[in-house]
């Protein structure tokens, strides 16, 4: 293939389609991910990520956000950061450099503002009400409730991939919590020499076995882009549930150097794909007898 | 063996000793990890580490730790905190429940607030005078000042394997700055059917190959402990090399879930192991014709 561009969640739509124009007039994979992004963290209906994002535990979106260049294997990436419009802008702005590419909390907000980043309160009245009714129930914190990164896979007409990730974090977490998101290796991780992944879901259970780096490692050492998602996914949840007695969600999307996606879940989980060879489509992803069934999604 | 522990750097040499004894006295691992680690973040004659470690660019000491459990693969980690005596202890801490593991600058010091942890101003007289000494020569900064984390892995004689690190991170970072230290899978991972890893370095640069999960997995897949231990630092050492014309310092220990240990880097690194068949002892490791060759330290 030409290009690709895999993205989590079927909210990525309308971004698949605009990285996918950009890839198709031969533009960067790294444009094509911060556009792409960037369209979901703009859009308020989308209550996991940017504006409209659901609050921490004190009311306040707070906002992680990672990028890998497949390339060089650098990195940047901002973790805790709250009224910021783009975090995944952010995030692409601190890859260069030897030293200083994470930056979390305070630092990475005033990183932000002395370098002119838009500012923007992300907090909508539809999640202040959400967050008081929480509040009310004060029920048990369900373990999936609203942590839907969005994450992004693009490979470009020079054999470039890169990996770009968004998102509001966990429903009503701790004040200072990052997730699987801003920290690579887990949340996403790239290498243009053989491919790229990002994940989804618990972050905390997706770093108990860094994900991201599993699944392009198994593709370095010769598995084909589906089976090494699985292998990466599902052996981490079979060896929780062994350990643990069970296994949060967690969803990973994987692209080989060829462009070809493979995806694995222990959910059922939705996810965009469109490369030069088929126009963007929607998939559902689902466990079924301990391997990973994937459909086309029908309205 | 019945147990040992590995740990990053001479200065660990009284902190091993301490762990060993732990270890001997058929006690776990963790507290092993926790005694050993916390006998280096208490000595001001350790510039890198707790009390005493280098400030950064403020003249602030900000510190970082993380720990993971092997048996459940449960990890807690506090990065960007600053005013407390001991980040390992509430990495530790942290390490129960499915979500808000991982705290990061101001909320984890509200969490180590509410929780007791007890406080510590970690700048000392000394460290202000190397950091008014250093902002008046405005050098370049150097790539290798200072970031001398303390990593320890331990086996227990019930066969648990954990990791732990702490760090005052990089001298003169930027404010809200992480390296790998509190990061899973870059600068530590354990599972105790298998084995740990930690890293000492660059942070930045150990997190573009995912170091300390990458040497697990190589164990994982089959490799001897050195062997796996040298495939991920020195295969990544080689790709930044061709990808971008140089590789800063990395060092990674790695535990077996024998007890035996493996150790790479790209410098002179020392570091310090004792097991119930051998008392704590000093050795150094340096890259020679592609391969780490490894010595007994002598004074």
């Amino acid at each position: 293939m030409k290009w690709a561009v895999l993205a989590t969640w079927k909210m990525s739509e309308n971004g698949n389609r605009i990285a996918s124009q950009i890839l198709a007039e031969n533009r960067k994979a790294s444009e094509a991910i911060l556009h792409g992004i960037s369209d979901v963290e703009d859009n308020p209906s989308f209550h996991s990520v940017g504006y409209g994002g659901r609050p921490d535990t004190n009311c306040r979106v707070i906002l992680d956000g990672g990028y890998m260049d497949g390339d060089t294997l650098h990195f940047g990436a901002v973790g805790a950061i709250e009224g910021f419009r783009s975090p995944i802008h952010i995030a692409y702005s601190l890859r260069e450099g030897d030293a200083n590419n994470f930056l979390v909390g305070q630092g990475a907000e005033e990183y932000a503002s002395k370098h002119h980043f838009e500012k923007r309160d992300n907090l909508t009245e539809e999640m202040i009400v959400l967050y008081e009714q929480e509040k009310e129930k004060r029920k048990q914190l369900s373990a999936y409730d609203g942590h839907d990164t969005v994450c992004f896979l693009a490979k470009d007409s020079f054999n470039s991939i890169c990996a770009g990730t968004s998102t509001s974090g966990l429903f009503m977490k701790e004040k200072g919590r990052l997730g699987d998101t801003p920290v690579v290796g887990n949340g996403f991780y790239a290498d243009s020499k053989t491919g790229a992944a990002a994940a989804t879901g618990m972050g905390e259970e997706i770093m108990k076995g860094c994900l991201s780096y599993a699944a392009v490692m198994y593709m370095k050492i010769g598995m084909p882009v589906q089976e090494a998602a699985d292998k990466a996914l599902l052996q981490l949840h079979q060896e929780l549930i062994e350990r643990n007695g069970y296994a949060n969600p967690m969803s990973l999307i994987v692209l080989d150097k060829e462009g070809n996606f493979g995806v694995s879940t222990n959910i059922d989980f939705t996810f965009t794909y469109g490369s030069d060879e088929q126009s963007t489509e929607n998939y559902i992803a689902k466990l079924q007898n301990g391997k990973t069934v994937i459909t086309k999604l029908t309205e």
